[in-house]
C-alpha cells in the first residue's frame, strides 16, 4: 500500500517507519524541516521518500493524520483532495497548552475530523498508546499475546484497512464499534497519558483487553 | 474492616460477596427488596448481614456506592452521616435512558460526589470493569498475571484502602493519580461497556496495563 504520513513528529515518525519495514510505500510530510523528512525516510530503511503533505496525499490509499489539533486544518489545505482516501487519524482534539481536550463528551476529535473531510474515511487508531512503545511493541509482534489497540471508524472497508495497519506493527486490533466511540477512546488515551507520564513506571505503556471465563 | 454496601445490584451484591469471603464484615443495603438483601447476605458465606443504609453506614470504615447515579442523593440520606469514611464509589453518572454521561470533560460524577459530601473521602473505583467478570477475575487471583483496576482520588489513605480492597477481589490496583482523573476513566468505562456488551466475545471482559521495555 501507499501511505502517506501527514505530521511526521513521534507518532507520524514511528508508524512511517515501522509500516515502510513492513513492506509499504511510506512518504513522509509535514514535520519541522525538510531535513528531519530526508533522516526519516533514509532511516526508515524501505521504501520511503520525503515529500509535501500534497504529496503524499496524492498516489496514497492511507494517510495518517498525526498533527497536533492546532495543525489540522493547516495540514489538510495542504494535503489537497482527500476524497475516497482512507484516514487513520491519532490526532487528539488537545488544548494549546496540551492540559486538555477542546472536543469531548458531545463530540470527539475523530467526528469533526469528518466533518472536515466529508469524502474521506475517518478511522481513529493509534490515539490510545504513547509513541514510546511502538518499536518495543513492534519487536515483541512474535509473542503468543499482544497488546490491543482500539479503533473505530463508520467505513468498514476503511476499519479492514485500519485493522490490518495495526497487526502489522504487532498489536491485536480492538474494534470498538462506530467514529462516535471516539468520544471515550480520546478520554482513554489521556488516561494513558497519565498512567504513562505521571506513574513511576515510564512511557513504555500498553494495554491489553482479555476476557476471563471461569472453567467448568 | 465494616464494609458498608449502598446500593446492592449487580456490582454491590458481588463486591460484597467477595469482600465477605475475604474476611470483611458486610452491610448489604438498598436493593429492590429485603429478601434480596437477606439472600445476599445467606450466600455470601461469611460475616455478612442485611440493613438499612443508615445501618450499613454507621460503623463502616468504608462505604460503597453502587447505584444508579439518579439514586445517589436518596441513598446518600438514607445513610445519614457519613463524615470522615471513605466511600468507594462505582456509580457513573448515567442519564436515564443509560445511553450518556450526565457529566463529563469539565467535571466527573467522582466530583460530583465529593461535592455532595465534602466530609467524606471520595475513592473511584470498580466502574471499570463489569460485573459479570468479578467472580471469574477472584477465582483466578493466584496467577501470575492479573487484570489491572485503575482507582483514583484525593485522599492518601483512602486510596491506600481502596487499593487493598482492589487486590482482595484479584485486580493489581492501579493509581490514576486525583479524582478529577475520573474524567477519563467514567469515559473509559463506556469504552469497556461497549466492548463487553456490543462485541462478540461476550462480557467477561477485564483490561491489563502492560509495560513493554526492550531487552538491551
Amino acid at each position: 500500500m501507499r501511505i502517506g504520513i501527514l505530521g511526521s513528529g513521534l507518532m507520524g515518525g514511528k508508524l512511517g517507519t515501522l509500516w515502510a519495514r513492513a513492506g509499504h510505500e511510506i512518504v513522509f510530510s509535514y514535520a519541522r524541516s525538510e531535513q528531519k523528512l530526508k533522516k526519516l525516510a533514509r532511516e526508515a530503511q524501505g521504501n520511503a521518500r520525503a515529500g509535501t503533505p500534497g504529496e503524499a496525499a496524492r498516489e496514497a490509499h492511507v494517510l495518517l493524520l498525526a498533527v497536533h489539533w492546532s495543525r489540522v486544518d493547516d495540514v489538510l489545505k495542504q494535503a489537497g483532495d482527500v476524497s475516497g482516501k482512507t484516514i487513520v487519524s491519532c490526532s487528539l482534539p488537545m488544548n494549546a497548552g496540551d492540559s486538555g481536550l477542546v472536543v469531548a463528551h458531545t463530540s470527539s476529535g475523530a467526528e469533526e475530523l469528518a466533518k472536515k473531510v466529508p469524502k474521506a474515511r475517518v478511522v481513529s487508531a493509534f490515539g490510545t498508546v504513547p509513541s514510546e512503545v511502538l518499536f518495543d511493541v513492534f519487536e515483541s509482534r512474535r509473542k503468543a499475546t499482544r497488546p490491543s489497540l482500539v479503533y473505530c471508524g463508520d467505513d468498514p472497508k476503511s476499519k479492514k484497512t485500519a485493522a490490518e495497519l495495526i497487526r502489522e506493527v504487532g498489536f491485536d486490533p480492538v474494534d470498538a464499534g462506530p467514529l462516535r466511540m471516539a468520544r471515550y477512546t480520546e478520554p482513554f488515551t489521556l488516561l494513558i497519558a497519565q498512567l504513562a507520564y505521571e506513574g513511576d513506571g515510564g512511557p513504555e505503556l500498553a494495554y491489553r483487553f482479555e476476557r476471563f471465563v471461569r472453567k467448568g
